[in-house]
């Protein structure tokens, strides 16, 4: 007979805590539930959950406690008063590195280890190949329950620092952010003059790969070393040619707006005295 | 015996204009070169260059004339008075869509081909895998002297309208700028708790190397099918979330500076009644 496997209590049945919940039930874990507002629970007890009529309970059911509320005072509204002695409170909750670190003290005082986690997907990508989860926070109980965790993605340890999951997620969106804003305005500058969209998406996806290929370990290099000279495009050449740029969407009919920060953070850096450096410089001028 | 290779004029010899011609040396192809100041012809004619002594000379030792000057505007006043009756000109000079048309129909009154290029790549790239170069206008042009180009950078045609070359660059920019933001924003997160940017760079191009693959398709289609409508990630939940985004950067240490005409753009499309749309409304947003 094989081993039934570990059972698991997810509290908070949001979209993405659903999508948590039901990836465990496919996995063919026993899977507890429990919501505030108890409706939210129906779908998943039509697919095998159990649900929990108080979040006590719902805690007392399994070692392992997944948690994925819409803020991180919830997590701390909805335990307050129960008893975590010897659970892995596994917290994918979306917040912040600092929220992490306050929840994984007041969880070591509940008696509970802490595990910080970052899902790097939306819940329709939850069980799928592309969603990843970062991790991190007690390493010994991370390791004791991942093969459990790796039902719902594909996990990546970031370290014990329980804040580092959440800083990473934040980062990764950063970057997001920074790409949709390209992307977007590329398109825009396109549709100006009625090309279709998906005529340009194969050459801008070939140029922002071969981009990334260079630009992300290439300036994280210069970051490390602190050494950001560079004979390739300064930030000269660049900011001497960001006022042509940008004018140049202003001619062809869209706004420059999502571009406008970065000529004024090129304008300072030259100001500064920095033209003879790469853009990896920027790095250092957002720090406040 | 092998055939011998076209002979090819380069006009203007800055840090592109040599690297082109001594590309063209490379690949065995006799080059006449041009330059206002002829001090910087030296290192080409040590090369195997000859150096013409006027533009019209130049522009008489071949059928293919090669410009990269700084401004479109060097370029006509430079071959001003020169007949240019039965050349093909290539111009690689950066500039903009409204430019590049002009100079077509300049040219043509000249008796000239022409052909308008975006190169992508920086000098140190020219002549390697890396580095392409579009081009759009005269197609005939262009076909018949492909095999010259082709020693440059990979060749891609974007099409008739002389216009496209220099758009198709400027989109493309644009979109590594946005990239850009996105990644020095991450980095300069990421350093304010001391990680070294090295350690982040891997999970960082993972992450965008799997939203390039999303995003660029699937924007593109929404584009151009006017469908905006998701169920995935809203411009609502998006919204939503952005004005903590920009808080935690605060929060850290990092200005946000480079995301806020983000987060404008974000309210104003809710605002605007697009709460359920995805992030591909925020193009039509940017059309003035």
């Amino acid at each position: 007979m094989p081993q039934p496997l570990p059972p698991v209590s997810v509290l908070g049945l949001g979209m993405m805590g659903s999508a948590l919940a039901a990836a465990l039930l496919k996995a063919g874990h026993p899977v507890t539930v429990w919501n505030r507002s108890a409706a939210k629970t129906g779908p998943l007890v039509a697919q095998g959950a159990t649900p929990a009529e108080t979040v006590t309970d719902a805690v007392a059911a399994s070692p392992l406690v997944i948690v994925c509320f819409t803020t991180n005072d919830n997590v701390t509204d909805a335990l307050a008063t129960v008893d975590l002695t010897g659970r892995t409170l596994v917290n994918l909750t979306n917040g912040t590195p600092a929220q992490a670190r306050a929840l994984a003290g007041w969880a070591e005082k509940q008696g509970s280890a802490y595990v910080d986690g970052g899902i790097m997907a939306v819940p329709q990508m939850i069980a799928t190949p592309a969603a990843y989860i970062l991790y991190s926070g007690d390493e010994q109980a991370y390791e004791t329950h991942r093969p459990t965790l790796a039902a719902l993605a594909r996990t990546r340890w970031v370290g014990t620092d329980p804040g580092r999951a959440a800083l990473y997620d934040l980062a990764l969106l950063t970057g997001m952010y920074g790409m949709i804003m390209g992307v977007a305005q590329a398109y825009a500058l396109i549709r100006t003059e009625n090309i279709p969209a998906t005529d340009f998406a194969e050459p801008l996806h070939a140029w922002l790969s071969a981009m990334l290929n260079g630009v992300v370990p290439g300036m994280a290099e210069a970051v490390d070393s602190g050494q950001h000279l560079t004979d390739v495009s300064s930030l000269g050449i660049n900011q001497a040619a960001f006022a042509n740029f940008i004018d140049t969407h202003d001619d062809q009919g869209v706004s420059p707006e999502l571009f406008v920060p970065f000529q004024k953070l090129l304008d300072r850096s030259v100001a500064e005295g920095h033209a003879a450096d790469g853009l990896s410089r920027l790095v250092e001028l957002l720090k406040k």
